[in-house]
C-alpha cells in the first residue's frame, strides 16, 4: 500500500459547538494525509477562531461541505464508523482505530468512506450512530475516557496514515536503520579494545593479572551500540592522545 | 503487562508558548492514564486557558511540577526521549511512537522516563536534542509534518498506552527490560561528560574553542549506551586514574 489515496475517505463533524475544534481537527488530519471535511450544522463556521487553530490546513476549511444531516453527509458512502466514547443499549460492531483504518481503507478503494464524529458534550446520538456500519472506540483510561473531539480525529487519522504508509516491517525497524556512517568492522572494534586495555594498564587502573571481569565488563558496555567509523577514530585518537601526554610525563 | 505504572513517566514541555497546549497536552496525558507534568519555563503559567482545555485533567496541572531548565527535569531519569520533527544536521537514534512506548515501558519498570517536547514554532534546540537518548518522531504527511504540541503529546501516550495494557504478545520487548543494573541517572550522566570533556582537554585532544562537533559527538555515542551505575563508576574510574597519572608527568 505505498501509494494510498485518502481521497475517498472523509471526516465528518457532527453539530460541533467549538469552531476551535474544527480547526484542530483540520490540521490533524492534513497532518496525516486527508483532505475531506464535512461539517454537519456546525454551531459557528466559519470562524476566525477556526482558522487560527488550523494553522497550515486552513485549505481543509475553504473547502470542506457543510450540510444540514448526517444523512445527507454520508449518502453516497458505501461505509460509514461513526465514533462511540461509551458502550450503548444496543451493542453494535465495535473497532480499535487500527481495525477502523484497515477496515476504511480496504473499502476506500472502491468506495466512498466517512468517519464520523459527535459532539463535544454528548458525542453522537443513538439514531446517528444506527446509521453507521461499525463505531470506532478509542481505548483510553476508563477514569477519563473523553477525549477531545479533534484529539479522537487525530488518532483515528494517525492510524489511518499508519495503516497506509508504514508496513508491519517499521514497526521492529531498529533506531540505526538511517544512520549516517559506516560501523566499524569487528576487527576495529577488537584493536581498540587492545589499545583501551594497554591505556588502563598504564594508568593502573587495570592489572591484567587480578583482571577482575573489568574487560568483559567494558566489552559488555561498548557492545551494546554499534560504532560507527567516526566514532572509532574519536575514541581511538583519545587514546592516542593519553598516551602520548604519559609519555611526556617520563621524560 | 496488565496492570502498568505510569509514575516513572514523565511528560516534560519546553518552554511552552500557549497555556491552552499545556492545558490540552495534561488532557491527552490524563485519557491515556499519564499523570506526571514537568514545565520548564512555560511563558504563561498558571493560566485560566490552560485550565479551561485541560477539562477533566486539572489535578494534572495543578500537581505538574515547574523548572527552570531541561537539565532540571530531566536530572533524576535514567532514560530521556525527545519529540523530533526534523531531522538533524547530527542523526540521532530514532524511534517511533510504538518503539518509544516499548523502551519508555521497559524501562519505567527501574527508572525515571522522561518523555520531552519543545516549542511550538521551533521545538527542541539542538542542545536540548543532544540531552536525549533517544528522538521519536510521530510519522506524519510530508508536506505538512508539524503537529499541534498538544497533538504530538497525544500519539506518544496513545501508544505508550496502548502498550501498555493491549499489546499481545509482544516479541520484541527490548534488552534493557532483565538489566541486573539500575542506570546512571541524568545527572550522573552529566557529570562523566564534564569529565571527560576535562582530561580531553587535558591531553589535547579537545580544543572548546574549536570543538568541531566533538562532545556531541562524544554524547550520541555514550547516550547510546544507557550506561548502568556499575559502568559508570568504571568509567568515572579510569577518568580519575588518567589524571592522576598525567600529574605524574608534570611532577
Amino acid at each position: 500500500m505505498a501509494d494510498f489515496d485518502f481521497g475517498n475517505i472523509s471526516i465528518v463533524l457532527v453539530n460541533t459547538s467549538h469552531p476551535g475544534n474544527i480547526g484542530a481537527s483540520a490540521r490533524a488530519m492534513k497532518n496525516m494525509g486527508l483532505s475531506k471535511l464535512v461539517l454537519v450544522r456546525p454551531k459557528e463556521f466559519p470562524s476566525g477562531v477556526a482558522t487560527g487553530r488550523a494553522a497550515s490546513a486552513v485549505d481543509l476549511l475553504e473547502q470542506a461541505r457543510v450540510v444540514d444531516s448526517l444523512g445527507e453527509a454520508i449518502a453516497d458512502c458505501g461505509l460509514v464508523i461513526g465514533a462511540s466514547a461509551r458502550s450503548r443499549r444496543i451493542p453494535w460492531p465495535l473497532l480499535t482505530p487500527e481495525q477502523c483504518a484497515r477496515q476504511a481503507l480496504a473499502e476506500a478503494a472502491g468506495n466512498r468512506v466517512a468517519l464520523v464524529f459527535g459532539r463535544e458534550d454528548t458525542g453522537l446520538s443513538n439514531e446517528e450512530l444506527q446509521l453507521c456500519h461499525y463505531h470506532v472506540r478509542i481505548p483510553a483510561n476508563p477514569g477519563y475516557s473523553s477525549l477531545n473531539l479533534a484529539a479522537a480525529v487525530l488518532v483515528v487519522c494517525y492510524e489511518l496514515y499508519k495503516a497506509a504508509y508504514l508496513d508491519e516491517g517499521d514497526e521492529s525497524a531498529t533506531a540505526e536503520r538511517d544512520w549516517d556512517q559506516e560501523l566499524a568492522t569487528g576487527e576495529d572494534v577488537e584493536r581498540f579494545y587492545e589499545h583501551l586495555e594497554r591505556v588502563l594498564v598504564a594508568v593502573d587502573f587495570h592489572d591484567p593479572k587480578n583482571p577482575r571481569h573489568l574487560m568483559h565488563r567494558i566489552r559488555r558496555l561498548f557492545g551494546r551500540i554499534r560504532i560507527d567509523v567516526m566514532e572509532m577514530n574519536i575514541l581511538r585518537g583519545m587514546l592516542t592522545h593519553i598516551e602520548k601526554s604519559l609519555k611526556g610525563r617520563d621524560r
